[in-house]
C-alpha cells in the first residue's frame, strides 16, 4: 500500500506533481507534460490563480464562450457562459435570438433577503429564553455594529432577528433566524462573521442573565452559518408570444404550443422527468454563474431544495396558452454577487462582468434567470421537435473526431457526411475507417 | 438599443472578440488582452479546446489541485479536484489525514442502474395498451440491438422495459419506463439514443396494430430522455473508530461526537441548514466530477432530488455513537462515467483517472462519494468548534491580497500579522494600509 505523505502542502508545485509522477504515474510518465502545459506563461498571472485554493498544480480549463443577442427588459445583452457541455451555448444563442424578435425576456427581482442561523442548545424555560432573547435583541445588533458599518452604507445590513423554538423537532433546539440585506455582495463572508458574534454575544449575555437558573445561564451554541437555502432572495423571468409567431414549417404555433404546455405538465408531476427538466435550466444558469465568479454549488443547492418546496421536486419552468397568447416562465431564488469573493478577483469574471455592462446583483439575478428559461425552451423545443439527440450529437461529433485524431482534411469530409447521416460514436468510428480506407 | 449580431457563431474567435470590444467594452479596452492571455500557446491543444463547445473565445481557469492521503477501502488515493473556492482542498486534505489514521473510509457501490423515459398520450383503453406493449416489447428490444450491441460486449445494455399508466396525473399521458446498465460509461448518449429508438418503433407499431381503433393507432410520442434522477444508482461510504480516538486538547471525544451527532440531527430536521449542509457535501463532490470529465449539474440534480425524496429536503449525511463507536455515513445517488463523453477528451481528465489508478465507474463511484463525506466531516468540524470564519478566512486572506496588489513582502508580513489575528476584508485593508504608512 502506498504510505501517506506528510507536508505535502508545503512543496512546490514542481516538487507536487513530481511525487504524484512517482507514487501514481510510472505507466503515464506524460502526465507531468500535461499538468504543465496548462500552465500559464506569465508567471504572475499563474500563481494568482494557484492562490485562489490549496495544492494547486494546474488550471483546469473550461471553455468560455458567449451567447449574443439576449433581449432582456429591452436592453440587448451578449451572455458569457464557462462550461463544458457541447450545444449549451448554441442552445441558448437560438433561443436568443428567436425571443429576441419576439418582444425578448422581461425578468424582474421579486425580492433579495438572506438568511442565517445561530443554531443553540437551551435546557430551560423557554419563556425566559424569549424574555431573555427581546431584552438581549438590541444588543446582539449592537456587537455587530463594527461589521455592518460598511454594509450599512451601501443599503445593506441586518434586517430582524428572529428567536425560533424548533424544541419539538429537536429536544432543546433553539434558532436565531437573521435576515439580511446584502446589496451587491452575495454576502457569506458577512453573514458568517455577523453570525458568529451574535453566538459569542448570546452566551455571554445569557451567562450574565440573572433571571436565568444555572443550567439556564450554560446555553450551548452549536452553530453559526449562512443559508444557501434563500426562497426570499427570488427573482421571475418570462416570455409570451402570441402563438402564431411559434408557426414553422412543421408544425402550426398551436400545434407547437399545446406539445410545450404538455411537456412542461409533464416535468410539473414526473419527478424522473423534473429532475432533469431542471438540470437542463441549470446548464445555462450555472455556466453564467461560474463566468462571473459565483458559486455554482451554492446556487444548485438553494434552486433544487426550492423546486421541492411544496413537498414534491417539480418543474421549475411553468407554461400557459390563454387567449392565444403563449407564455413561458419561472421563479428561482438566486444569492448572487458583483462585488466580493472571485468576482473581481478571477480576472475572466471581472471581464465577464463588463461585458455585462456592470451589473447590480440584482441586474445580474435577471440575466442569470434568463440563461436558465432560454436553455430549458430550447431544450424542450428540442425534445417535442427533432429529440435531443440529433442536435446533440451533431455538437458533439467535432469532439468524437478530436478523440480520433481526425485531420482538419478529414473534419470537414465528416462534418459533410453526418449533415444527412445519425451521429452515433460508432457511426463516426466507422466513417472515419471507410474515409481513411478509400 | 444595441442592435442583434446574425452570424456570431461563424466568426473567427479574434472577430468575436472584436465584437464585443466594440459592442460592450468601450470603457475597458484591456478585455482582449485579458481574453488572450488564457489562450494556450500551443495551437493545436486550444483548438481541441474551443471545439469542446460553441463561440469559445477563452478558457476558464478553476485551479486543479489534490488532497492526498485519501484510505479507502484499504487503497491509497490523491484526489484530484477542480474547485476555485478556497479551503476545500484544505479540508478534504485534513479530513483525508484524520480517518487515514483512523481505519479509512469505508465505500460500497449498492446498485447501478439508470432509467430513461418515453413519453407519450394515447387516447384510448389502457388495457389494449397493456396488451399491444406485451406484444410489442420484444419488438422494441430487437429494434435497439445495433445499438446495444457494443454495450452488451462490455456487460450492459437494457434491463426492461415497463408500460407506465399516469392517466391519473395527467389525461393520457403513459411512458415506457426503461432501466439500463451502462458499465464505465455515464451512458446518456447511449441511452437517449436507444430510447428515441424506442420512441419511434413504438409509434409504428401502434398504426399498425389492428385491435386499435383509429384514434389509439394515432399514439403521440411527446419527448423520449434519460432521466438525472438515479436512486437506483447508489453509493454508500462510511466512517467509524471509538469516540475515544475523537479526543483533542480542546475536548473529549465524547463531547465532540455528541456535538457532531447533534449537528447532523439539526440538518435532518431543519431545511435552511439541510441545504447548506449538503451544499458543503457538494463542494467535495462536483470538485472531482469536474476534474475527471463528468457533468456536476447531472450530478447535482440527481443528489439534491434524492435529498427530498421522503417530502422532505434533509440532510444527506447521518451520524451515530453506539456502544462507544462513532459513525458517520452518507448515501447518494452518483451516474458516473469515466469512458466517453470528456472523460478521455479533456487532456487533465485523463490525467486525473490515471492519477486515479484509471477507476472504473463504480471505483469512481465510491471515490466521488468519500470525497464528499470527509467534505462534510471537515465542515460540521469547523463548525462545532471553532466556527467556520476563522478557516476559510484564513484561506481567503491570500485572495484579499491579490487583490490589493500586495507584494510578496507585504503577504509574508500580513500573514504572519493574521496568525493572531481575526481576518475580516476591512482588517487585511487596514492592516496593509498600517504597514504601507509605516
Amino acid at each position: 500500500m502506498i504510505e501517506p505523505i506528510s507536508g505535502f502542502s508545503k512543496l512546490q508545485k514542481q516538487e507536487k506533481i513530481s511525487w504524484l509522477a512517482q507514487t501514481y504515474l510510472k505507466d503515464f510518465p506524460e502526465a507531468s507534460n500535461i499538468l504543465e502545459q496548462y500552465w500559464n506563461p506569465k508567471e504572475k498571472l499563474q500563481q494568482l490563480h494557484e492562490e485562489f485554493t490549496e495544492n494547486t498544480i494546474s488550471n483546469y480549463y473550461l471553455p468560455f464562450g458567449i451567447a449574443p443577442n439576449f433581449l432582456i427588459n429591452g436592453e440587448r445583452y451578449a451572455i458569457p457562459m464557462a462550461i463544458e457541455e457541447s450545444s449549451v451555448i448554441a442552445a441558448a444563442s437560438k433561443a436568443a435570438k428567436f425571443w429576441g424578435e419576439n418582444g425578448g425576456f422581461q425578468a424582474k427581482v421579486i425580492n433579495t433577503q438572506k438568511i442565517g442561523q445561530v443554531h443553540f442548545i437551551f435546557e430551560g424555560n423557554p419563556e425566559k429564553l424569549r424574555r431573555f432573547f427581546d431584552q438581549v435583541k438590541s444588543t446582539l445588533l449592537s456587537s455587530v455594529s463594527h461589521l455592518t458599518k460598511n454594509m450599512e452604507k451601501r443599503g445593506g445590513g441586518i434586517l430582524d432577528i428572529e428567536l425560533k423554538d424548533k424544541s419539538e423537532a429537536l429536544k432543546n433546539y433553539f434558532q436565531l433566524h437573521c435576515t439580511f440585506e446584502t446589496k451587491d455582495s452575495m454576502g457569506a463572508n458577512f453573514i458568517n462573521t455577523c453570525l458568529e458574534k451574535f453566538a459569542e454575544t448570546l452566551k455571554s449575555e445569557a451567562s450574565k442573565y440573572t433571571e436565568f437558573a444555572p443550567e439556564e445561564k450554560d446555553l450551548e451554541i452549536v452553530m453559526s452559518i449562512l443559508s444557501n437555502y434563500v426562497p426570499e432572495c427570488l427573482v421571475r423571468a418570462e416570455v409570451s408570444c402570441p402563438i402564431e409567431n411559434l408557426n414553422s414549417p412543421e408544425m402550426s404555433g398551436a400545434a407547437f404550443a399545446e406539445k410545450f404546455v404538455r411537456a412542461i405538465k409533464i416535468a410539473e408531476i414526473e419527478k424522473y422527468r423534473a429532475v432533469t427538466h431542471n438540470k437542463g435550466i441549470m446548464n445555462g444558469i450555472d455556466a453564467v454563474v461560474l463566468a462571473t465568479g459565483n458559486d455554482f454549488r451554492a446556487i444548485e443547492a438553494g434552486i433544487h431544495a426550492y423546486a421541492s418546496k411544496d413537498g414534491n421536486y417539480t418543474s421549475l419552468t411553468h407554461a400557459s396558452v390563454e387567449n392565444g397568447i403563449f407564455k413561458f416562465w419561472m421563479e428561482i431564488p438566486l444569492a448572487l454577487g458583483t462585488v466580493g469573493g472571485l468576482t473581481s478577483l478571477h480576472p475572466l469574471s471581472k471581464v465577464a462582468l463588463e461585458i455585462l455592462q456592470k451589473p447590480s446583483a440584482q441586474d445580474l439575478m435577471k440575466i442569470v434567470a434568463v440563461a436558465g428559461l432560454a436553455q430549458n425552451y430550447a431544450a424542450v423545443k428540442s425534445l417535442i421537435t427533432t429529440g435531443i439527440q440529433q442536435g446533440h450529437m451533431k455538437m458533439h461529433l467535432m469532439n468524437i473526431l478530436n478523440q480520433m485524431n481526425a485531420s482538419r482534411e478529414e473534419k470537414a469530409a465528416l462534418v459533410a457526411h453526418f449533415k444527412t447521416n445519425t451521429v452515433t460514436h460508432r457511426a463516426v468510428e466507422e466513417a472515419l475507417q471507410n474515409l481513411r480506407n478509400s
